[in-house]
């Protein structure tokens, strides 16, 4: 049932916690109420989870959906990580050092989060996507399928991306943007699938962007175009 | 208190769940940890729920918000219907067969969700609502209030629609698009009050579908306008 | 542990609920199955609290994230507001009487909502941040931190705004929008950070909303530009 007892000695945990057999925890960590914990998990050293996360989920869907493989390696939480409150966090997933999980965050399987970064509260992580290291995701931002983001990349609130482009009507390999580092993405923007986001690029809010955008360029509008030099966003 | 005792012989039922006395559970039903559901609940034959659902709410509000009726009939979730962690869905609302409901969407009271839909996570449906069979509403989208989807509508991620013309400034019957079969709406685009999305158009990614959109039309941008034939999205 | 049963004479509390010790509740309280509620929390008469929220949140964050004060006052929620499912609210903040907090909302520190006010399912608010009475902030907003919004302001579904003008690149204090009374901010939107809206001013859906917005006018599009007076939005 409630196998934590043997966890006591080195964990701070709530109230009414589910900690299921298989669970590997670290040193000093902290758990809040309400929170279960699955089998497949390992949490590191100097882990804060909040309330009501669900941790270790292994992955579902139907007919319409994507299958999974029938064995996923485990969730692995390392150490000095923090976690929110209503956060889920599927199996086969890593959480670097240091990264900070905000509230209501979802993040599925296959996920490598690198250290340092946080992710906003309500922001949502696909399937199959790497997210460097020192990047900010931030509120409400959706990060699809299939994504890769490098180091040092800003995701405003509210970004959204796709990684479909026929939107299920036509074959399509699906694939996520790809954001290269220390590209910074406006708020509400909109990416399609497969772009390529360059070096030090910036997005400006609300730009909707069709096309890949070169290394060091500024975009802006739907659909987004090259802000001249001058410009301020 | 927690009267689930008497379903343990057909259930699969985690750690800590509450089932409240008039609930009706299916054969081989299996409930995640942390669950509540409550007693105007009808749950059909290989449903599967996760943890931290809250399940047959029974809509609320304040002087400002739209009055409910003092009886809803039953929520009904028939069977084959698979649901994540995080979820709620409210009472005298269907979800039809095989429909898939993400981890954190939130289904409000009198909705209908047709067979082998998937909702995705995060997406939020108001009330007063019916979708269709085979659709995908993708994650974070918004469905607002009083809202037709007919069958095989692919709705993006991201997707925000509204219902209320003057925003609460004039009367207005309160009324959200309709959006007809075949229809696919591209991430992050916009749908103002009471439009009609016609017959396998496509809405581009960020567009802000101000009129109606004729059957088999491809529109873009802010405000949306025909695309010619030979653009292709 | 379960700290309530001094509160069972005067409340409806529901199964699997954590009350900490240090809370204040007033009369006739209703609290949802598997809520907690923090030490540091003040709850009125009348107020009702649904299931799986967790009140009255410490802010934790990391290295990459704004510091916070080491000791905040307590969160008060004050009487007649009513609290919906998987809600999170954090320490230090002001719920005023007769607001109502949909599913899945969560506001953050030093945050103070208005008597009446509307904060739909899925809004974030950041901390920091004044929301006036009378406002409705609909489903999935996003508002940010630093942000002022006065009486009888309308945001709809799905609006986006920031506060970081640099987006983490250069040093910025920190502002989000200034929302004057009586405005109405449509669907999706999405304002920049420091931008004045004035009264009663309209914002269209879709718009992103680049510069300041004078009182009683009504801006649509991207960027967003004046309407002229004979256009019906």
């Amino acid at each position: 049932m409630q196998m934590f007892d043997r966890f006591r000695e080195n964990a701070n945990i709530g109230e009414l916690v589910v900690i299921q057999e298989g669970v590997v925890l670290g040193k000093n960590v902290s758990i809040g109420h309400h929170t279960a914990i699955l089998g497949n998990t390992r949490i590191g050293d100097n882990v804060t989870i909040g309330s009501h996360c669900i941790i270790g989920v292994y992955p579902g869907g139907n007919a319409n959906m994507r299958k999974t493989e029938t064995t996923l390696p485990p969730l692995e939480i390392k150490s000095n990580v923090k976690i929110g409150n209503h956060v889920s966090i599927y199996t086969g997933t890593i959480i670097s050092e240091e990264a900070f999980i905000g509230d209501q965050a979802s993040i599925r399987e296959k996920v490598r989060i690198g250290t340092n970064t946080v992710i906003g509260r309500g922001a949502m992580v696909e399937l199959n996507t790497s997210i460097g290291s020192h990047c900010t995701i931030q509120t409400l931002a959706y990060v699809t399928a299939d994504t890769t983001i490098e180091d040092h990349v800003f995701i405003g609130p509210c970004v959204s991306m796709s990684n479909d482009k026929y939107m299920g009507a036509k074959e399509f390999t699906l694939r996520g943007p790809y954001i290269k580092e220390g590209a910074k993405i406006g708020n509400n923007a909109s990416l399609l699938p497969a772009i390529i986001i360059g070096r030090n690029t910036v997005v400006g809010a609300g730009a909707v962007v069709t096309k890949n955008v070169p290394d060091f360029e500024t975009v802006v509008g739907n659909p987004a175009r090259k802000v001249p030099d001058k410009n301020t966003l």
